[in-house]
């Protein structure tokens, strides 16, 4: 593409060409696989496999957490889909979604080291996708499910932990609450508010809406102050709608609109879809309002429009060209680095909120200089545009998997102890 | 281990203590997940992930045929097995598997530059297995079976076949079976005889020796000169114990002892156990005979006892300390590397014997320096001493691979054509 060519585009098509090609040249696709040891020579083949692979399967046949230490399963995270709920643009089954599950495990490796692969399934009901997963499960330190479709994805994960042993994670919910909880907790602490206190309006009732709102609850807000909507309207006690997911945020009230709960509501979270938060609405909040609106690429109100609207407000959004991106990068990558270094056996509240409290305590601490430089700024302080750290912080990783990993310990489900001078700086 | 130690151990304890320091030091295991595009700033990362990423989601979603272009899929292996029967360990489960199969995805990359990773699959079913794995087909370019006990691997891999669009190998059939039948074509070649004519006897009658005779037959031999033996003895019309692939070979004759069959045979094919062939039985073959005593580590018969008893005969064995070894990975990275470049919607019959005959020319050409020196050797020419090529030649790679993409393109099974220029030396 020539720069004349280019200069007829839009922002959108240089964009578009520009990730094709990313993808496609010079070879296909992402990931590739890496050899660890030596493989030049007959006797370095006589050890990688016969007649000398014969001992460490020997050894893993007598003791099975010998797996750990003969071969690459205690580094490896199975990114898995099934393609029904891909980014924002829905079921487009799984061969579409390889491109995201590679890009996955591209993030997993560059964050935090993991040797991760993507595996895309195709299956008729929830019982197949669960016992296929199921059974390839021994081959993975763990598995990070990724744009299963709501409410199927609470079922499958729900079952994947009953079944397997190692730790079963849905990005999609748990990552994206962890990074919105850190967020708006730092954001409600800079309002001077108590989340115990506060009115919760949660926009939108998928995967990570419900996520999101059970998270928080774990963190101290009221069930009975939060409203949630779906694409009805608010959720409450006299639909017969509900699933049973929903059913657990269904409100006892008369409100019916996003106009009607918003209403001195102290919180806002989108994650539905483009502008459907009217500045009006976002008008009729509490003072010292925290409004993330998550959608993505387009969020639910533009940051310039909510300015506008109102001064008092802290917000967040899924973009990089603004300030507080809510990213789930900023968790995957450690909660899984943590976990597998101790070899939990699951990911549990504990090690959620000692990650939620480890991301918040970084947004609070000075920021190097290198990661002023990759986000372009001059500075960072704790404040209404920095509350949360950025992706690039290379300070996510000793510190998120340290608190996750101490976490499993302290809650029993690490299989190992920490190990000696674990991340230390 | 200081040198003083390990002059009291056993060379075989030496290995032993090499090969599990090889997989455990400095990190667990032999492979790992590599990255083929920078992710170092955050413009690379909107490509890779978000939101860059949806544009080849979109793309695939419009064409299927699009995942090549845009993910690793096309060069992508998997090789999968339920650890049931693992080298000559016998089944000792998945998990025990896992070396083996991170040592197939080390060759495959090693001599073939595909990017392979392992999958070891629980089940309670054949059924079950083959379910699970057809599930996951669609995110690899290719499936390579491995250490699935017979016979049951003989239905897996049948209905595999018939689940997916892409090549399904099972590598302890096929592999074993083109790389026998390429060593062995040639010692007939040597000893002045015709295929057709000759008299066989299969020493074994698991997944390899019906493989290996198939695909004889399909080279020329006839099957009512075949004599396969299982533990029990010859395979013959009137027993009653035999499931339907040894059914296959049962001889109406009254033969019933190795002493019986091999009286006037020309060719010998042990994949059984060590030292199951006395030399007096292999006094009893015709003249000029070939002998491949397969079993690994220790053959059916030591070459040095086998030339004791007779001086006429050509032999192979599975070790590399001898002349003629008869390993898979003469065959399987080139076979896989030639499929998948022209996107073989299976692995058939043409493209197997094209392997062959491609490593069977291959012996009869001038050895280059470096195959000799990585053989230890002075001269290598086709003759009883040299009746396959070398592991690490690296000739195979373009003969085999192009053999075989041309036999799948010839044969209506690719889906593309071949690649300009393709694998030009």
């Amino acid at each position: 593409m020539s720069e004349d060519n280019s200069q007829n585009l839009t922002p959108e098509e240089i964009l578009r060409q520009k990730a094709l090609a990313y993808h496609a040249t010079p070879t296909a696709g992402k990931i590739e696989i890496a050899l660890t040891k030596p493989a030049d020579s007959a006797e370095d083949l006589a050890l990688a496999y016969s007649p000398g692979v014969a001992e460490p399967v020997r050894e893993i046949a007598q003791n099975i957490d010998n797996i750990y230490k003969y071969t690459a399963k205690g580094n490896t995270v199975a990114v898995i889909s099934n393609g029904t709920a891909i980014l924002g643009l829905g079921n487009l089954g799984p061969m579409a979604s390889k491109p995201v599950m590679e890009g996955k495990a591209l993030l997993f490796k560059r964050f935090a080291g993991l040797d991760s692969i993507d595996i895309e399934v195709k299956h008729r009901t929830i019982d197949e996708f669960v016992d296929t997963v199921a059974n390839i499960a021994d081959t993975f330190g763990g598995i990070n499910l990724e744009d299963i479709k709501a409410p199927d994805c609470f079922e499958i994960e729900r079952r994947l932990i009953e079944k397997c042993d190692i730790p079963v994670f849905h990005d999609d919910q748990h990552g994206t609450a962890i990074v919105t909880a850190a967020g708006m907790l730092n954001a409600i602490e800079l309002q001077g508010k108590d989340l115990k206190e506060c009115t919760i309006v949660c926009l939108g009732a998928g995967a990570a809406a419900v996520a999101c709102m059970e998270l928080l609850i774990k963190c101290g807000a009221m069930r009975e102050k939060i409203y949630m909507l779906d694409r009805k309207g608010v959720i409450h006690t006299r639909r017969d709608d509900l699933n049973e997911y929903k059913q657990l945020f269904a409100s006892n009230t008369d409100k019916r609109t996003l106009e009607d709960a918003i209403q001195g509501a102290d919180l806002f979270l989108g994650v539905s879809g483009p502008n459907l938060l009217p500045p009006e609405a976002l008008k009729l909040m509490a003072d010292k309002p925290v409004v993330f609106a998550c959608s993505n690429p387009d969020p639910e109100i533009k940051p310039e429009t909510a300015q506008q609207a109102r001064q008092d407000l802290i917000m967040g959004t899924g973009r990089s060209d603004y300030p507080n991106q809510v990213n789930n990068v900023l968790c995957f990558p450690f909660i899984f680095r943590g976990a597998l270094d101790v070899r939990a056996s699951e990911i549990n509240d504990e090690m959620k909120i000692a990650a939620i409290e480890a991301i918040r305590q970084l947004a609070k601490e000075p920021v190097p200089a290198e990661v002023l430089k990759a986000a372009g700024a001059n500075s960072l302080a704790f404040g209404s545009e920095y509350i949360i750290p950025k992706p690039m912080d290379p300070r996510l990783l000793p510190r998120v998997a340290k608190a996750v990993a101490q976490a499993a310990v302290d809650s029993g489900v690490a299989r190992i102890a920490m190990p000696e001078n674990y991340m230390e700086d």
